[in-house]
């Protein structure tokens, strides 16, 4: 007999039920900080809307743990809509969260790009129109293909946990909804991403690998939904396929010799921080390389792909109001400090 | 072609370098907080001995990441010493790290219960004694197995976490030696832990799986470097599974209705965070059940076994000083609030 990730082995009751039992648990690990709409599987701020503030409101499908539920707290989201797994959530649960947390100053919907979060966030707006204000930003960091499964033009990844971060400190210091809007605008515009996989996930309600892979590939530029990436390559030093992730990056953000960065190293579910930080370390010989300088860092796994192996590198381009930000408080489930 | 674990499908350069690699990451990751004594791969807290401050100082074999090292800083550990993966760290280490971080009040050993690393610990102790004093608090907080692999009495486990971060708090607050020495002693009289595993670690020296586990098997009790636990099961749901871990901890701690709890549930490495808070749902039925209250929580992958997937839980029983330190701020790269 030998292990094998082809045999589903996950923590779970009934494949049904994994959403909201995560959810609860969620809630009942973090009174203080989250509450769940268990009729919408819709995670909350504790302590209800926030009168004058403007409210963030994001979402997708489940299996991306930390994010979007995590993120719900202080300085970061007012709440988290949870589809099932890798499936976009319905508008009727965007509608139910963007009522629950308006607190009459607006809400800014932070959509990854996938054709069906796009189009289910529109409808919800439109189901509100007239009567709460909201604005919508669309996250594309994704370098690694254009157009591809379930995403016309580039993937929301990684990118989005820091237009979330630093959109909900703008909001936390009362800003309006344009000048929220347009920091997130402004990280979006400043952000790249790329991914790797060494394994698959596995999908519950499927019970078997979304791909397969063999025992020596690697999928550079893999999506968080297994899509396809750019090529296959035989795996390699973790030296070298940084380097296939920071090149394409660095390429595209057009930064060098001088720029500062916030540099976030990503785990995809599977892979142990031992080697994250080991990727982290490989990320920062290269960028050192170029001159680039790495002012702030997040390293570990805050946008997964379930219990897929495998990491995806971030670069933000930083200026001196993007890591005022970055820095102010947050106490949210996944991400926390000055608080 | 399919996608298995018994390929040994990692990020890394040379095996030989894993460690101190992923160190040098930790250190460019979060330079506010922790510097590496790389002639000792030791993690050190930055910014120099602490002047009349007791010094915390833990280690053990690397793989459990982010134990020890992503524990070091304000209000937790000092120092920490990576040994290779599941191999304890020597004398050398312990006696550089101990040097390395004593501000004239004392240094306490946090040693997890190994024999390698009991014995060196020990060792590291003679050859300052006279020097610097130096207490020592063993962690044997597992229910699973008297006596194992590596082990002579119960392993030290999850418990550890919580009493580098409770004892690391009363250091911090100008506490003396013995005042420290006793609360972590007392934290540790008041922890257990037991956890179960879905899939075996794979020790990069080695290149293959440490123990073999059927498609439909879960080692229940399992060790953190793979030892045995109580008895083989075959995969139930959460539930069920949490029930055979919590029973045994509730039993052998002695707690029940009007009692309240730290509840610790941590993943084994290569479990997503969906599943363990999946988990950390059963675990409070359970818990509610009994009638018995969960006053602070942590959920996360703090104690692993590279990547194994699987999960541990932990229980402390709290008192109001316990909790006002659990409480107080923490600043590590893995643990960090209030600051």
């Amino acid at each position: 007999m030998v292990t094998t990730t082809n045999a589903m082995k996950k923590l779970l009751n009934r494949v049904e039920d994994i959403v909201p039992e995560s959810l609860a648990g969620l809630a009942k690990a973090h009174p203080d900080v989250v509450k769940i709409d268990a009729a919408n599987n819709v995670v909350l701020r504790a302590g209800g809307p926030r009168r004058g503030k403007v409210a963030l409101v994001s979402g997708g499908g489940s299996g991306h743990e930390p994010l979007h539920g995590g993120f719900v707290g202080l300085g970061m989201l007012d709440a988290a809509c949870a589809g099932n797994v890798f499936t976009s959530p319905v508008p009727d649960q965007m509608e139910a969260a963007t009522r629950a947390v308006d607190g009459g100053a607006g809400v800014l919907h932070i959509v990854k790009n996938y054709t069906g979060d796009v189009l289910n966030f529109q409808m919800a707006a439109e189901l509100v129109a007239g009567e709460i204000e909201v604005a919508s930003v669309v996250t594309n960091d994704d370098v690694a293909v254009q157009d591809s499964l379930y995403t016309a033009g580039r993937r929301g990844v990684g990118g989005t946990v820091l237009v979330e971060k630093i959109a909900g400190a703008h909001a936390e210091a009362g800003a309006s909804l344009a000048d929220v809007t347009a920091t997130a605008l402004r990280v979006n515009a400043n952000v790249r991403s790329m991914g790797l996989a060494l394994t698959s996930a596995i999908v519950p309600a499927a019970g078997t690998p979304t791909f397969e892979l063999g025992d020596d590939e690697v999928e550079v530029g893999i999506g968080i939904h297994g899509e396809p990436g750019r090529r296959r390559e035989k795996l390699s030093t973790v030296d070298e396929m940084a380097d296939w992730l920071v090149e394409p990056i660095v390429s595209d953000l057009g930064i060098g010799r001088g720029d500062k960065v916030l540099a976030f190293v990503n785990g995809m579910g599977g892979t142990p921080l031992i080697e994250l930080y080991v990727a982290f370390n490989s990320v920062a010989r290269i960028l050192e390389g170029k001159g680039i300088g790495i002012a702030r860092s997040l390293v570990g796994s805050y946008i997964t792909s379930l219990e897929m192996a495998g990491f995806s590198v971030t670069l933000l381009k930083l200026d001196d109001e993007l890591v005022r930000w970055w820095d102010a408080p947050v106490h949210t489930p996944a991400l926390r400090w000055g608080v």
